[in-house]
């Protein structure tokens, strides 16, 4: 009985080390769950990036498009911006946007502290300038507090505040997915359907571009690649940046985890269904046409990408004070 | 020493007593923390109260212009409305508002459900049908599932929508300011500064509108008793309801609890600082200059009055599906 018991032990010892150098081969990794280094900055990002005076009118904060609550994103096919213009692109999500190898569809920013900046200053998003928003964030004594126990300066400036929304954004990862227990060796995870999806998803060469723990997010690609992609969007990707026709309609290939929830798809949100986006995906990219059942498998496979959504205390904003200057969303 | 001991006992349950009939006289009274009689409701109305999906644009939730984060307010004098239109009047706090005789400023509804209605059908404000708004809800099978698990029902209406978000609304109230502490005994809980306030507040004939648990929200009371307000607004206030001339300018008086964060003040948003506003009170509603020493006071228990703010996670919203309307933020 002994014995027996012993090489069963060993068996499944086996077993299991096999799992794991399978797994290991994976195209797609789990995510890693994340301690924050600095929880004070942490904090003080959070109610940074909830806060609405940010913005010229008072009233569009991180979250307004970047919203917590449904994914990171906005849902809509282009983000409304201050004044309500429409903006030229899809928002992506905030979720696991550190593991981007650069931040925007076109990769205009290195990272998530040069990206925070953005939106601020720009007149078609929260139209506000880095001077008068640290200055709002310097007239109220409850954030001077903070940003000094934080930076250990007396006065906040424009870099403080990018560096705590930037940590903040870091621990928006989405561990725990159905698909990363999977690949963690629980085998029940998934159904006979998502792990056909997966198979099909690897071997059709989708994980050519959508690969790394972000399952995308680690190159900028061709959006059309076998078959022009029809769009009414002006925007033409890093060509914007470069001014190179080889980077026309060249974008930052999105994340695809938690991609059931940041519906609409595409640079500009051209797709609503993950059906569509799979089949246009297959079409332009991939030149293959998938069945009916075969969309079906993968946009199985998809749905477990969803993982663990933020989970923290919505934020309580110091108020302002006699001294700050006023919102002013009616120009 | 144990006659002693007796004695110094008998005389602390005196004073105690004392202390407790006269607080029991004040025209304030402590804010109650709630218990919530259907968790369930309060945590669908919760995530419905976040859902910019009830709007027709997708972008503008119960949050967006009552946010929690903000003392319930936008801290706008007029809030923004679908299409970036100006609203009427100032956002009223949705903190500690089931206390409120009514809802609105003009009263016009009577209660908190009634209320929950009007915003999204709104075309200044969330421009959507209670018919449109249900259709999305019914769309989205977390949703039904949460429905039924709260109604008993398989289909969502528009009653049971505006049941949950006003139990959720119920939960809203602050106890524990400081004032509410000083009420129930704590001598040390304000300062003389503050002490004097009160009692200037009390003296002079701020109680006469502002009493009861949430200081205010008890009478309709004609904005220029004394000498008329002077404002660019058009709000008649219940004279817009009821076409009489003795109503004009009568509106509800607000609740002063967390008043240090609802700026700016009164139903135009005309005053952006509590020393303007109560300055102001003063003249129009007393007849009396107040000193800028007597002015300090006020504003000084004003902020005594700022009680603990909503304390729970970020709701995070079921996904549309793809039978779900689509949002439509441009027309």
């Amino acid at each position: 009985m002994k014995l027996r018991a012993l090489s069963v032990a060993i068996m499944s010892v086996v077993a299991a080390s096999a799992w794991t150098l399978g797994r290991a081969a994976e195209p797609i990794q789990p995510i890693k769950a994340i301690k924050p280094k600095n929880p004070a900055m942490v904090e003080l990002g959070k109610k940074l990036y909830f806060d609405p005076r940010l913005s010229l009118s008072g009233f569009i904060s991180c979250n307004s498009c970047h919203n917590l609550s449904m994914g990171g994103t906005d849902n809509l096919q282009t983000s409304i911006g201050h004044n309500w213009q429409q903006g030229p692109i899809n928002a992506p999500t905030v979720l696991n946007s550190s593991m981007n190898l650069a931040q925007f569809w076109d990769g205009r920013a290195a990272d998530l502290k040069a990206q925070a900046g953005g939106p601020i200053a720009n007149p078609g998003e929260m139209a506000f300038t880095h001077e008068l928003a640290v200055g709002v964030l310097n007239s109220i004594p409850a954030y001077k507090a903070e940003f000094k126990k934080v930076f250990g300066k007396d006065t906040a400036n424009i870099d403080m505040v990018t560096d705590a929304i930037a940590a903040f954004e870091e621990t928006l990862v989405t561990p725990d997915s159905r698909f990363d227990k999977w690949l963690k060796g629980d085998k029940k995870a998934l159904t006979a359907q998502e792990k056909a999806g997966y198979e099909l998803f690897k071997n059709s060469g989708c994980t050519a571009c959508h690969y790394g723990p972000a399952v995308g997010g680690s190159s900028f690609q061709k959006m059309g690649l076998v078959k022009e992609y029809d769009t009414k969007s002006k925007m033409a990707g890093v060509a914007g940046l470069t001014g190179k026709d080889a980077d026309r309609m060249k974008f930052k290939v999105p994340t695809l985890r938690n991609v059931e929830m940041t519906y609409p798809y595409f640079h500009d949100g051209g797709a609503w269904t993950l059906e569509e986006a799979v089949d246009i995906m297959g079409k332009l990219q991939l030149g293959r046409t998938y069945s009916k059942e075969e969309i079906a498998q993968i946009v199985a496979f998809l749905k477990t990408l969803t993982g663990k959504q933020p989970d923290f205390k919505l934020p309580i904003l110091p108020p302002s004070t006699n001294d700050t200057p006023k919102p002013k969303p009616f120009g």
